[in-house]
């Protein structure tokens, strides 16, 4: 199984892609789209929908994990970076991806083991069971990696739901 | 100059397409994308891009007029709303449209002449204006030809400060 995480933004989406099922992951490939905030929302749209279609056909995923938001606070973020994800949504369906969105509590409990660890645990984490030189960078590539790395660990227990029922 | 406005939502996304600059309109078409809600969102937001290129395609617009969000108090609505919105400011992009976009207050404003009008005055309004047999229907079409109004009005405007600056 070869997956691919988003983590979701307008100026950066982070991305990774990694192989394997339950415990025993390799990685593949991570990154960040960026964009400028000068530029008109639409066009960068446009430059996210091309770099993850570009990206999509060279690893070519079987599986896509994105990160929920979580916004209690500011509509104006919660909205920009939803503009984002609904591209970023469209991109993997348009793949034929099967998309499974997982909450920001949620890949802490699957990568570190609680969910109130903080970014530098959740990075180590990362880092160590992917066996890296290093912390992968920007953060959001970490993040995205995380994700990918919790629907990993979540997949075996999905497939028996969908066996038993 | 062909406009087409749209009033963004992912259960319902309103379009109209109007002919025509400063006051001389006329109605070329409307009419709205709809989605079920049971439908899982990366699905609803292929099929909201591939109506919309339709769309595009078939009445060939010069220009967009795009309502903005506003929401003081529903994240998550907003949230819902702007992964459609996402993606219909890409397919408007990718069709090359130069895209304006305008507050719900701003098209009130322009359309029946002051901000606090209400939803029947502006239908009235719309109706009246592009010489319609009865108000279109669904509301978020009357509001999508509204927007679209809004730019008719304004885009005179827009080309003096262009030409001044």
């Amino acid at each position: 199984m070869r997956i691919i995480g988003i983590d979701p933004g307008t100026a950066i989406m982070g991305w990774g892609i990694i192989d394997g099922d339950g415990s025993d992951l390799t990685m593949v490939a991570y990154g960040a789209f960026t964009t400028p905030a000068k530029q008109p929302l639409p066009d960068r749209l446009v430059s996210i929908y091309n770099d993850l279609a570009h990206v999509l056909a060279h690893y070519r995923p079987n599986v896509a994990a994105v990160e929920e938001l979580f916004f209690a606070k500011n509509v104006t973020t919660a909205m920009a970076v939803s503009h984002a994800r609904g591209v970023a949504l469209l991109a993997l369906r348009q793949a034929k991806l099967p998309i499974f969105e997982y909450k920001p509590l949620s890949v802490k409990q699957a990568v570190v083991g609680y969910g109130n660890a903080d970014k530098q645990q959740m990075q180590h984490l990362v880092q160590m069971t992917l066996d890296l030189d290093h912390i992968p960078k920007p953060d959001d590539a970490a993040d995205a990696l995380a994700v990918a790395m919790c629907h990993a660990y979540a997949a075996p227990y999905l497939n028996r739901i969908q066996e038993d029922s």
